[in-house]
């Protein structure tokens, strides 16, 4: 079994599923909780206790082996210093504070150093409870639209806790590959190169060739070339020019 | 059936799925895409015909129904000025450049309000081919643990248009100055027409043709041609072409 790496970050985070009826979307939101490295999930009461073995947790087997039952709402965040509910309706309850998903995380992302925080998913069917808001310290809302509001329970987590994720250490896909940018000399060698075979296949005649002279080096100029593609551009232009000129006699 | 209302701000998305195997994925797909505002979805051979009546698609009934079945990714993209693959690898194609989510939206917000930019997700099994990331200009990567990369398809659709999503207003289109990007149906005419010029010329043959071809495509997009010089580059190359070939008998 792999072993999971706790990324300090997320590390006292905790998921809540509070009375899921499908287990398909408990496994698919260790799934996409192992994803992006929260590691620790809490199930109150499922309707189907069967989840442990649902096929949607695909490399999430260990995150679910060791998740947490419990009966109560009060069990699953006793331990934990801010809890959070999630909700799709905008207002339900004038008794909590909302916050959308976005203002949320940074919010919860300023607690997890500190202390435990638990984000509680209500059922697919009901969402959570008043009595189980009664638990929270404040709600948050995934921004959909108004007019489908109500997202799958396990594509919700999986925004939510990739928004927590954000910006953070967990993986840094920042390598853009850019290879070099070609230096103007080697532009300047494709512009020739095409300005020859525009001549040779008469697209340009002598008299306008000033002009498309600029207008070409000008439009190179905009393809911001890397050197290899410059390179390549060259050879093939060398070719054709070589194919229409040894042709022309 | 709910008529959906088109947010202006992701009317130019195409969400691309490639030979999708769980119509449920697609049904998941669509009903995140609904959550978020993105109405257009576009599936290319999927592997089971019946996703339009999948129950995954819960209240996304409307935007399944008027999803496009296309042959191909290039049927997909034609109308696109920016077409992007997504991949849970971190490095497979040094020919493309890679940016993580969150930059990655930030380039597609921009492009928005003037251009159409089609997002592929490739098959739950393999992802996108090397032939459907030729269509590419550049890649994404939702920023998964380097562990457990893999995420469900219909999860990593919600996250994706969830980010494009976030941050409401619409950027409106700034730099007036520069020209609509150039459709794919122009960048193809125009790789075809100097895959001709350079079969002439003998600067492909034809066992290497198929991977000349890919290589070509995907250069022709690194450079993100404008409208304006995507015609001026057809004339050109046709002008060669004709040459090339006149001169051959």
């Amino acid at each position: 079994m792999e072993r999971l790496k706790n990324l300090p970050k997320l590390e006292n985070l905790r998921i809540v599923m509070v009375r899921s009826r499908n287990p398909l979307n408990i496994g698919a939101a260790a799934r996409a909780m192992s994803n992006f490295g929260a590691f620790h999930l809490r199930v109150v009461t499922p309707y189907e206790k069967a989840f442990r073995e649902t096929v949607s947790a695909v490399g999430a087997a260990p995150l679910l082996a060791k998740a947490e039952e419990l009966d109560s709402v009060a069990d699953a965040t006793r331990d934990c210093s801010l809890v959070i509910g999630t909700t799709a309706i905008g207002h339900r309850e004038l008794q909590h504070d909302l916050y959308s998903l976005d203002e949320a995380a940074k919010k919860i992302r300023k607690r997890l150093p500190s202390g435990r925080v638990a984000i509680l998913f209500g059922s697919e069917k009901t969402g959570l409870s008043n009595h189980d808001l009664s638990h929270c310290h404040w709600l948050l809302r995934v921004p959909t639209r108004e007019e489908h509001r109500s997202m799958n329970l396990a594509q919700a987590v999986a925004v939510v806790v990739y928004e927590i994720s954000r910006g953070g250490t967990i993986a840094t896909a920042k390598n853009k590959l850019s290879s070099a940018a070609a230096d103007m000399e080697s532009v300047d060698r494709i512009a020739e190169a095409l300005l020859e075979a525009l001549h040779a296949s008469g697209y340009i005649h002598s008299r306008s060739a000033a002009i498309a002279e600029e207008k070409l080096r000008r439009m190179l100029r905009r393809f911001e070339l890397s050197s290899a593609d410059a390179e390549v551009l060259l050879g093939m232009l060398r070719k054709i020019l070589w194919k229409l000129e040894s042709s022309r006699g």
